[in-house]
Protein backbone atom coordinates (compact mmCIF):
# COMPACT_ATOMS: atom_id res chain seq x y z
CA UNK A 1 0.00 0.00 0.00
CA UNK A 2 1.34 3.72 -0.75
CA UNK A 3 2.15 6.09 1.77
CA UNK A 4 0.84 8.90 2.45
CA UNK A 5 3.14 11.13 0.60
CA UNK A 6 3.15 9.16 -2.31
CA UNK A 7 -0.70 9.44 -2.50
CA UNK A 8 -0.90 13.13 -2.18
CA UNK A 9 1.78 13.55 -4.34
CA UNK A 10 0.54 11.20 -7.41
CA UNK A 11 -3.17 12.99 -7.40
CA UNK A 12 -4.48 13.46 -10.83
CA UNK A 13 -8.10 14.39 -11.64
CA UNK A 14 -9.43 11.08 -13.67
CA UNK A 15 -12.89 11.11 -15.49
CA UNK A 16 -12.50 8.16 -17.06
CA UNK A 17 -13.53 5.00 -15.38
CA UNK A 18 -13.07 1.02 -15.84
CA UNK A 19 -16.96 -0.49 -16.12
CA UNK A 20 -16.59 -1.44 -12.23
CA UNK A 21 -18.69 -0.71 -9.31
CA UNK A 22 -17.28 0.34 -6.25
CA UNK A 23 -18.75 -1.88 -3.50
CA UNK A 24 -20.86 -0.41 -0.86
CA UNK A 25 -18.38 -1.58 2.20
CA UNK A 26 -15.36 0.28 0.35
CA UNK A 27 -17.50 3.39 -0.39
CA UNK A 28 -18.47 3.58 3.78
CA UNK A 29 -14.57 2.96 4.24
CA UNK A 30 -14.11 6.30 2.49
CA UNK A 31 -16.71 8.22 3.30
CA UNK A 32 -15.70 7.22 7.15
CA UNK A 33 -11.66 7.46 7.00
CA UNK A 34 -12.63 11.08 5.47
CA UNK A 35 -14.63 12.00 8.86
CA UNK A 36 -11.57 12.63 10.68
CA UNK A 37 -10.96 15.77 8.52
CA UNK A 38 -10.40 18.79 11.02
CA UNK A 39 -13.69 20.92 11.62
CA UNK A 40 -14.00 24.35 13.09
CA UNK A 41 -15.66 24.43 16.53
CA UNK A 42 -16.15 20.65 16.10
CA UNK A 43 -19.43 21.87 14.03
CA UNK A 44 -19.11 19.11 11.16
CA UNK A 45 -20.90 21.63 8.96
CA UNK A 46 -20.91 19.05 5.90
CA UNK A 47 -22.80 16.51 4.52
CA UNK A 48 -23.03 14.08 1.37
CA UNK A 49 -25.32 13.02 -1.06
CA UNK A 50 -24.03 9.63 -2.72
CA UNK A 51 -25.83 8.89 -5.80
CA UNK A 52 -25.57 5.32 -8.14
CA UNK A 53 -29.11 5.70 -9.43
CA UNK A 54 -28.54 6.11 -13.59
CA UNK A 55 -31.13 8.73 -14.09
CA UNK A 56 -30.47 10.90 -11.32
CA UNK A 57 -26.74 10.56 -12.78
CA UNK A 58 -27.88 11.34 -15.97
CA UNK A 59 -29.58 14.56 -14.56
CA UNK A 60 -26.82 15.49 -12.48
CA UNK A 61 -24.21 15.53 -16.20
CA UNK A 62 -26.86 17.83 -17.67
CA UNK A 63 -27.42 20.38 -15.05
CA UNK A 64 -23.58 20.29 -14.43
CA UNK A 65 -22.73 21.46 -18.18
CA UNK A 66 -22.98 18.48 -20.04
CA UNK A 67 -19.68 16.52 -18.12
CA UNK A 68 -20.21 12.69 -19.50
CA UNK A 69 -18.03 11.26 -16.67
CA UNK A 70 -20.75 12.39 -14.29
CA UNK A 71 -22.93 9.80 -15.84
CA UNK A 72 -20.23 7.38 -16.74
CA UNK A 73 -18.71 7.21 -12.86
CA UNK A 74 -20.27 4.15 -10.70
CA UNK A 75 -20.61 6.94 -7.44
CA UNK A 76 -21.30 10.60 -7.78
CA UNK A 77 -20.85 12.32 -4.57
CA UNK A 78 -22.55 15.52 -3.83
CA UNK A 79 -21.13 17.48 -1.04
CA UNK A 80 -22.34 19.95 0.98
CA UNK A 81 -21.95 22.86 3.33
CA UNK A 82 -24.37 21.86 6.16
CA UNK A 83 -26.08 24.33 8.37
CA UNK A 84 -29.17 22.78 9.10
CA UNK A 85 -27.56 20.32 11.65
CA UNK A 86 -26.36 23.42 13.62
CA UNK A 87 -29.49 24.87 12.80
CA UNK A 88 -31.60 21.79 15.10
CA UNK A 89 -28.90 22.14 17.63
CA UNK A 90 -30.14 25.08 18.57
CA UNK A 91 -33.39 24.61 18.26
CA UNK A 92 -33.08 21.76 20.90
CA UNK A 93 -31.26 24.52 23.25
CA UNK A 94 -33.45 27.46 22.42
CA UNK A 95 -31.01 29.92 20.94
CA UNK A 96 -31.73 32.06 18.67
CA UNK A 97 -30.10 30.67 15.10
CA UNK A 98 -28.23 33.87 13.47
CA UNK A 99 -26.39 33.22 9.92
CA UNK A 100 -26.50 36.61 8.58
CA UNK A 101 -22.92 37.46 8.27
CA UNK A 102 -20.18 35.84 5.93
CA UNK A 103 -18.71 33.59 8.43
CA UNK A 104 -21.31 30.52 8.73
CA UNK A 105 -21.24 30.45 4.67
CA UNK A 106 -17.54 30.28 5.38
CA UNK A 107 -17.12 27.95 8.01
CA UNK A 108 -19.25 25.19 6.16
CA UNK A 109 -17.59 25.58 2.97
CA UNK A 110 -13.93 24.80 4.63
CA UNK A 111 -15.63 22.19 6.51
CA UNK A 112 -17.01 20.58 2.93
CA UNK A 113 -13.98 21.00 1.32
CA UNK A 114 -11.70 19.64 3.88
CA UNK A 115 -14.07 16.52 4.16
CA UNK A 116 -13.65 16.54 0.55
CA UNK A 117 -10.08 16.32 0.30
CA UNK A 118 -10.13 13.98 2.59
CA UNK A 119 -12.25 11.40 0.56
CA UNK A 120 -10.51 11.80 -2.65
CA UNK A 121 -7.22 10.63 -1.16
CA UNK A 122 -8.59 8.21 1.14
CA UNK A 123 -10.49 6.64 -2.54
CA UNK A 124 -6.69 7.16 -3.72
CA UNK A 125 -5.26 4.99 -1.27
CA UNK A 126 -7.68 2.46 -1.91
CA UNK A 127 -6.71 2.25 -5.44
CA UNK A 128 -9.78 4.52 -7.21
CA UNK A 129 -9.74 7.85 -8.75
CA UNK A 130 -11.74 11.09 -8.86
CA UNK A 131 -11.93 14.48 -9.62
CA UNK A 132 -14.01 17.51 -8.13
CA UNK A 133 -16.89 18.84 -10.25
CA UNK A 134 -17.53 22.66 -9.61
CA UNK A 135 -20.21 22.84 -12.09
CA UNK A 136 -22.68 21.27 -9.54
CA UNK A 137 -23.13 25.07 -8.92
CA UNK A 138 -24.14 25.59 -12.16
CA UNK A 139 -27.71 25.37 -11.90
CA UNK A 140 -27.68 25.26 -7.69
CA UNK A 141 -31.62 25.33 -7.24
CA UNK A 142 -32.13 22.62 -9.60
CA UNK A 143 -29.84 20.65 -8.09
CA UNK A 144 -31.38 21.08 -4.96
CA UNK A 145 -34.65 20.12 -6.21
CA UNK A 146 -33.13 16.65 -7.21
CA UNK A 147 -31.45 15.53 -4.45
CA UNK A 148 -34.31 17.31 -1.86
CA UNK A 149 -31.72 19.36 -0.53
CA UNK A 150 -33.43 22.09 2.15
CA UNK A 151 -32.54 25.20 3.47
CA UNK A 152 -29.41 25.88 5.55
CA UNK A 153 -27.77 23.18 3.04
CA UNK A 154 -25.62 24.05 -0.11
CA UNK A 155 -24.56 21.65 -2.64
CA UNK A 156 -20.10 22.96 -3.19
CA UNK A 157 -18.98 20.61 -5.25
CA UNK A 158 -19.81 17.06 -6.59
CA UNK A 159 -16.89 14.37 -7.07
CA UNK A 160 -16.74 12.29 -9.74
CA UNK A 161 -15.59 8.38 -8.27
CA UNK A 162 -14.62 5.03 -9.44
CA UNK A 163 -11.49 3.08 -10.50
CA UNK A 164 -9.26 4.53 -12.76
CA UNK A 165 -9.11 3.76 -16.41
CA UNK A 166 -5.52 3.60 -16.75
CA UNK A 167 -4.69 4.04 -20.32
CA UNK A 168 -6.79 6.98 -20.56
CA UNK A 169 -5.55 9.03 -17.79
CA UNK A 170 -2.78 11.94 -18.75
CA UNK A 171 0.23 12.82 -16.86
CA UNK A 172 0.12 14.78 -13.79
CA UNK A 173 -0.25 18.88 -14.67
CA UNK A 174 2.16 20.76 -13.50
CA UNK A 175 1.89 23.06 -10.62
CA UNK A 176 3.12 26.76 -9.74
CA UNK A 177 6.55 26.27 -8.09
CA UNK A 178 6.90 26.56 -4.36
CA UNK A 179 8.50 29.88 -4.63
CA UNK A 180 5.51 31.12 -6.65
CA UNK A 181 2.92 29.28 -3.29
CA UNK A 182 4.93 30.52 -0.67
CA UNK A 183 6.10 33.63 0.86
CA UNK A 184 8.09 33.98 4.06
CA UNK A 185 7.54 36.05 6.77
CA UNK A 186 5.56 38.17 4.65
CA UNK A 187 3.68 38.51 1.52
CA UNK A 188 5.95 39.52 -1.42
CA UNK A 189 4.04 40.82 -4.98
CA UNK A 190 7.10 41.94 -6.81
CA UNK A 191 8.32 38.79 -8.55
CA UNK A 192 4.64 37.62 -9.53
CA UNK A 193 4.92 38.43 -13.25
CA UNK A 194 8.15 36.81 -13.93
CA UNK A 195 7.16 33.61 -12.32
CA UNK A 196 3.83 33.66 -14.16
CA UNK A 197 5.96 33.88 -17.22
CA UNK A 198 8.60 30.88 -16.43
CA UNK A 199 5.39 29.20 -15.77
CA UNK A 200 3.51 30.09 -18.86
CA UNK A 201 6.45 28.07 -20.41
CA UNK A 202 6.08 24.81 -18.42
CA UNK A 203 2.15 24.88 -18.94
CA UNK A 204 2.20 24.81 -22.70
CA UNK A 205 5.16 22.56 -23.01
CA UNK A 206 2.65 20.26 -21.12
CA UNK A 207 -0.43 20.98 -23.00
CA UNK A 208 1.72 20.70 -26.24
CA UNK A 209 3.01 17.17 -25.55
CA UNK A 210 0.11 15.57 -22.80
CA UNK A 211 -1.17 12.24 -24.41
CA UNK A 212 -4.83 13.11 -25.27
CA UNK A 213 -6.33 16.62 -25.52
CA UNK A 214 -3.30 18.47 -26.66
CA UNK A 215 -3.54 22.05 -27.11
CA UNK A 216 -1.39 24.79 -27.71
CA UNK A 217 -1.49 27.67 -24.59
CA UNK A 218 -0.31 29.38 -21.90
CA UNK A 219 -1.69 29.38 -17.98
CA UNK A 220 -1.88 32.80 -18.20
CA UNK A 221 -4.33 32.37 -21.62
CA UNK A 222 -6.14 29.68 -20.35
CA UNK A 223 -7.15 31.01 -16.57
CA UNK A 224 -7.34 34.47 -17.94
CA UNK A 225 -10.81 33.33 -19.49
CA UNK A 226 -12.28 31.99 -16.58
CA UNK A 227 -12.90 35.80 -14.50
CA UNK A 228 -13.45 37.79 -17.88
CA UNK A 229 -17.54 38.01 -16.75
CA UNK A 230 -19.43 37.70 -13.88
CA UNK A 231 -19.21 33.79 -12.93
CA UNK A 232 -22.43 31.85 -11.67
CA UNK A 233 -24.49 35.43 -10.88
CA UNK A 234 -27.21 33.52 -9.19
CA UNK A 235 -25.00 32.51 -6.26
CA UNK A 236 -25.78 35.25 -4.10
CA UNK A 237 -29.84 35.09 -4.33
CA UNK A 238 -29.47 31.26 -4.22
CA UNK A 239 -27.36 31.38 -1.34
CA UNK A 240 -29.80 33.83 0.41
CA UNK A 241 -32.78 31.60 -0.39
CA UNK A 242 -31.23 29.34 1.26
CA UNK A 243 -31.02 31.04 4.25
CA UNK A 244 -26.93 32.13 3.95
CA UNK A 245 -26.78 35.51 4.77
CA UNK A 246 -23.82 37.93 3.23
CA UNK A 247 -24.29 40.98 5.65
CA UNK B 1 5.90 5.20 7.23
CA UNK B 2 2.32 4.84 7.75
CA UNK B 3 -0.40 4.21 5.11
CA UNK B 4 -2.11 7.22 3.91
CA UNK B 5 -5.55 5.79 5.63
CA UNK B 6 -3.26 5.15 8.82
CA UNK B 7 -2.63 9.43 8.34
CA UNK B 8 -6.16 10.29 7.85
CA UNK B 9 -8.02 7.89 10.32
CA UNK B 10 -5.33 9.29 13.03
CA UNK B 11 -5.44 13.07 12.84
CA UNK B 12 -5.75 15.04 16.15
CA UNK B 13 -5.39 18.77 16.40
CA UNK B 14 -1.95 19.55 18.21
CA UNK B 15 -1.59 22.51 20.13
CA UNK B 16 1.42 21.47 22.46
CA UNK B 17 4.38 21.03 20.28
CA UNK B 18 8.40 19.97 21.60
CA UNK B 19 11.15 22.35 21.71
CA UNK B 20 12.19 21.25 18.25
CA UNK B 21 12.56 23.29 15.07
CA UNK B 22 10.95 22.28 12.07
CA UNK B 23 14.05 22.01 9.15
CA UNK B 24 13.41 24.42 6.53
CA UNK B 25 13.84 21.02 4.00
CA UNK B 26 10.86 19.47 5.59
CA UNK B 27 8.97 22.27 5.85
CA UNK B 28 9.32 22.70 1.78
CA UNK B 29 8.44 18.88 1.34
CA UNK B 30 5.24 19.59 3.38
CA UNK B 31 4.65 22.49 0.96
CA UNK B 32 5.59 20.96 -2.15
CA UNK B 33 3.71 17.93 -1.38
CA UNK B 34 0.24 19.78 -0.71
CA UNK B 35 0.59 21.34 -4.18
CA UNK B 36 -0.72 18.62 -5.90
CA UNK B 37 -4.17 18.75 -4.60
CA UNK B 38 -6.78 19.35 -6.61
CA UNK B 39 -7.83 23.56 -8.15
CA UNK B 40 -10.55 24.32 -9.63
CA UNK B 41 -9.62 25.29 -13.20
CA UNK B 42 -6.28 24.73 -12.86
CA UNK B 43 -6.25 28.36 -11.14
CA UNK B 44 -4.26 27.33 -8.06
CA UNK B 45 -5.86 30.70 -6.31
CA UNK B 46 -3.83 30.07 -2.51
CA UNK B 47 -0.93 31.01 -1.53
CA UNK B 48 0.58 30.66 2.31
CA UNK B 49 2.91 32.43 4.37
CA UNK B 50 5.09 30.92 6.46
CA UNK B 51 5.84 32.41 9.62
CA UNK B 52 8.86 31.37 12.11
CA UNK B 53 9.70 35.15 13.66
CA UNK B 54 8.98 35.12 17.17
CA UNK B 55 7.76 38.58 17.08
CA UNK B 56 5.51 38.18 14.46
CA UNK B 57 4.22 35.00 16.02
CA UNK B 58 3.27 36.90 19.14
CA UNK B 59 1.38 39.87 17.38
CA UNK B 60 -0.26 37.03 15.57
CA UNK B 61 -1.45 34.91 18.20
CA UNK B 62 -2.88 38.12 20.31
CA UNK B 63 -4.62 38.86 16.55
CA UNK B 64 -5.97 35.45 16.86
CA UNK B 65 -7.67 35.37 20.01
CA UNK B 66 -4.88 35.54 22.14
CA UNK B 67 -3.96 31.55 21.35
CA UNK B 68 -1.01 30.76 23.01
CA UNK B 69 0.01 27.72 20.47
CA UNK B 70 0.28 30.60 17.82
CA UNK B 71 3.24 31.62 19.52
CA UNK B 72 4.30 28.28 21.01
CA UNK B 73 4.20 26.06 17.72
CA UNK B 74 8.16 26.40 15.71
CA UNK B 75 6.17 27.59 12.19
CA UNK B 76 2.91 29.23 11.77
CA UNK B 77 0.92 29.02 8.20
CA UNK B 78 -1.03 31.33 7.18
CA UNK B 79 -3.49 30.22 4.08
CA UNK B 80 -4.71 32.71 1.53
CA UNK B 81 -7.25 32.40 -0.84
CA UNK B 82 -5.42 33.97 -3.70
CA UNK B 83 -6.91 36.46 -6.59
CA UNK B 84 -3.87 38.07 -7.25
CA UNK B 85 -2.02 35.86 -9.55
CA UNK B 86 -5.33 35.93 -11.54
CA UNK B 87 -5.13 39.49 -11.96
CA UNK B 88 -1.94 39.78 -13.47
CA UNK B 89 -2.85 36.92 -16.02
CA UNK B 90 -5.50 38.85 -17.20
CA UNK B 91 -3.80 41.90 -17.00
CA UNK B 92 -0.98 40.47 -18.83
CA UNK B 93 -3.68 38.95 -21.32
CA UNK B 94 -5.59 42.67 -21.17
CA UNK B 95 -8.80 41.33 -20.86
CA UNK B 96 -11.16 42.82 -18.07
CA UNK B 97 -11.27 40.99 -14.22
CA UNK B 98 -14.26 40.73 -12.99
CA UNK B 99 -14.82 39.25 -9.59
CA UNK B 100 -18.28 40.95 -8.56
CA UNK B 101 -20.19 37.74 -7.82
CA UNK B 102 -19.58 35.00 -4.58
CA UNK B 103 -18.37 32.21 -6.96
CA UNK B 104 -15.12 33.58 -7.20
CA UNK B 105 -14.36 34.32 -3.65
CA UNK B 106 -15.49 30.04 -2.91
CA UNK B 107 -13.34 28.88 -5.51
CA UNK B 108 -10.73 30.79 -4.27
CA UNK B 109 -11.46 29.95 -0.84
CA UNK B 110 -11.97 26.18 -1.43
CA UNK B 111 -8.97 25.88 -3.46
CA UNK B 112 -6.88 27.08 -0.05
CA UNK B 113 -8.80 24.64 1.88
CA UNK B 114 -7.74 22.06 -0.57
CA UNK B 115 -4.25 22.70 -0.64
CA UNK B 116 -4.21 23.62 3.34
CA UNK B 117 -6.04 19.98 3.73
CA UNK B 118 -3.66 18.41 2.07
CA UNK B 119 -0.37 20.21 3.90
CA UNK B 120 -1.94 19.13 7.23
CA UNK B 121 -1.98 15.79 6.22
CA UNK B 122 1.75 15.45 4.94
CA UNK B 123 3.09 17.33 7.96
CA UNK B 124 1.41 14.21 9.86
CA UNK B 125 2.66 11.66 7.35
CA UNK B 126 6.41 13.12 8.52
CA UNK B 127 5.14 13.12 12.06
CA UNK B 128 4.77 16.63 12.75
CA UNK B 129 1.26 17.71 13.98
CA UNK B 130 -1.26 20.47 14.00
CA UNK B 131 -4.15 22.49 14.02
CA UNK B 132 -6.56 24.69 11.88
CA UNK B 133 -6.71 28.11 13.22
CA UNK B 134 -9.73 30.18 12.12
CA UNK B 135 -9.04 32.78 14.91
CA UNK B 136 -7.24 34.07 11.59
CA UNK B 137 -10.25 35.91 10.61
CA UNK B 138 -10.85 37.72 14.00
CA UNK B 139 -8.97 40.60 12.81
CA UNK B 140 -8.21 40.57 9.00
CA UNK B 141 -7.11 44.20 8.66
CA UNK B 142 -4.39 43.89 11.03
CA UNK B 143 -3.54 40.25 9.84
CA UNK B 144 -2.70 42.03 6.58
CA UNK B 145 -1.17 44.71 7.52
CA UNK B 146 0.87 42.97 9.80
CA UNK B 147 2.14 40.03 7.07
CA UNK B 148 2.23 43.27 3.90
CA UNK B 149 -1.11 41.45 2.49
CA UNK B 150 -2.09 43.09 -0.94
CA UNK B 151 -5.76 43.68 -2.53
CA UNK B 152 -7.47 40.44 -3.84
CA UNK B 153 -5.69 37.94 -1.31
CA UNK B 154 -7.99 37.32 1.80
CA UNK B 155 -6.36 34.89 5.09
CA UNK B 156 -8.88 32.40 5.30
CA UNK B 157 -7.16 30.47 8.32
CA UNK B 158 -4.05 29.40 9.91
CA UNK B 159 -2.68 26.54 11.04
CA UNK B 160 -0.08 26.25 13.80
CA UNK B 161 3.02 22.84 12.69
CA UNK B 162 5.51 21.42 15.06
CA UNK B 163 6.40 18.35 16.63
CA UNK B 164 3.77 17.14 18.72
CA UNK B 165 4.30 16.59 22.61
CA UNK B 166 2.47 13.48 23.25
CA UNK B 167 2.42 13.38 26.53
CA UNK B 168 -0.19 16.46 26.11
CA UNK B 169 -1.98 15.18 23.37
CA UNK B 170 -6.15 14.26 23.43
CA UNK B 171 -7.78 10.99 22.40
CA UNK B 172 -9.51 11.43 19.28
CA UNK B 173 -12.48 13.50 19.25
CA UNK B 174 -15.72 11.44 18.43
CA UNK B 175 -17.23 12.22 14.82
CA UNK B 176 -20.27 12.03 14.02
CA UNK B 177 -21.68 8.70 12.73
CA UNK B 178 -21.61 8.03 9.14
CA UNK B 179 -25.18 7.52 9.23
CA UNK B 180 -25.59 11.05 10.00
CA UNK B 181 -23.12 12.29 7.84
CA UNK B 182 -24.36 10.72 4.59
CA UNK B 183 -27.35 10.37 2.60
CA UNK B 184 -28.21 7.91 -0.05
CA UNK B 185 -29.53 8.81 -3.35
CA UNK B 186 -31.56 12.37 -1.64
CA UNK B 187 -30.68 14.36 1.27
CA UNK B 188 -33.17 13.13 4.33
CA UNK B 189 -33.69 15.44 7.20
CA UNK B 190 -36.22 12.80 9.10
CA UNK B 191 -33.67 11.22 11.76
CA UNK B 192 -31.35 14.15 12.57
CA UNK B 193 -32.72 14.98 15.94
CA UNK B 194 -32.63 11.33 16.63
CA UNK B 195 -28.73 11.50 15.47
CA UNK B 196 -27.71 14.67 17.72
CA UNK B 197 -29.18 13.38 20.80
CA UNK B 198 -27.46 9.54 20.41
CA UNK B 199 -24.12 11.84 19.49
CA UNK B 200 -24.72 14.25 22.28
CA UNK B 201 -24.36 11.40 24.96
CA UNK B 202 -21.38 9.91 22.81
CA UNK B 203 -19.40 13.63 22.96
CA UNK B 204 -20.38 14.40 26.29
CA UNK B 205 -18.57 11.11 27.53
CA UNK B 206 -16.15 11.91 25.67
CA UNK B 207 -15.24 15.31 27.40
CA UNK B 208 -15.99 14.05 30.20
CA UNK B 209 -13.42 11.35 30.58
CA UNK B 210 -10.86 12.93 28.68
CA UNK B 211 -7.12 13.16 29.50
CA UNK B 212 -7.46 17.30 29.63
CA UNK B 213 -9.66 19.81 29.72
CA UNK B 214 -12.54 17.63 31.05
CA UNK B 215 -16.19 19.03 31.24
CA UNK B 216 -19.65 17.97 31.24
CA UNK B 217 -21.55 19.19 28.43
CA UNK B 218 -23.26 17.39 25.44
CA UNK B 219 -22.54 18.52 21.70
CA UNK B 220 -25.81 20.02 21.14
CA UNK B 221 -25.14 22.63 24.34
CA UNK B 222 -21.58 23.41 22.35
CA UNK B 223 -22.28 24.15 19.41
CA UNK B 224 -25.62 25.84 19.95
CA UNK B 225 -23.03 28.64 21.77
CA UNK B 226 -21.34 28.99 18.21
CA UNK B 227 -24.37 31.02 16.19
CA UNK B 228 -26.44 32.90 18.93
CA UNK B 229 -25.03 36.18 17.69
CA UNK B 230 -23.47 37.34 14.34
CA UNK B 231 -19.91 35.61 13.79
CA UNK B 232 -17.55 37.87 12.89
CA UNK B 233 -19.56 40.57 10.96
CA UNK B 234 -16.25 42.77 9.92
CA UNK B 235 -15.57 39.87 6.91
CA UNK B 236 -18.38 41.08 4.66
CA UNK B 237 -16.63 45.11 4.42
CA UNK B 238 -12.72 43.80 5.04
CA UNK B 239 -13.44 41.57 1.97
CA UNK B 240 -14.93 43.98 -0.31
CA UNK B 241 -12.10 46.43 0.44
CA UNK B 242 -9.53 43.32 -0.43
CA UNK B 243 -11.53 43.73 -3.82
CA UNK B 244 -13.79 40.25 -3.44
CA UNK B 245 -17.43 40.75 -4.44
CA UNK B 246 -21.04 39.69 -2.87
CA UNK B 247 -23.49 40.41 -5.89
Amino acid sequence: MKTALEVIEQHRSVRKFLQKDIEQKVLQQILESGRWASTSHHLQAYSVITVRNKEKKQALAELCGNQVHVKECPVFLVFCADLNRIKLCHELEEKPYVLDTVEPFLVATVDAALYGQNVLLAAEALGLGGVFIGGIRNQSAKVCELLTIPDYVFPVFGMCLGYPDLAKINEQKPRLPLTAIVHEEQYVVENQVAQIEEYNQVMKNYYETRSTGNRSQTWSDYVSETHKGPRRAHLRAFLEEKKFGFN
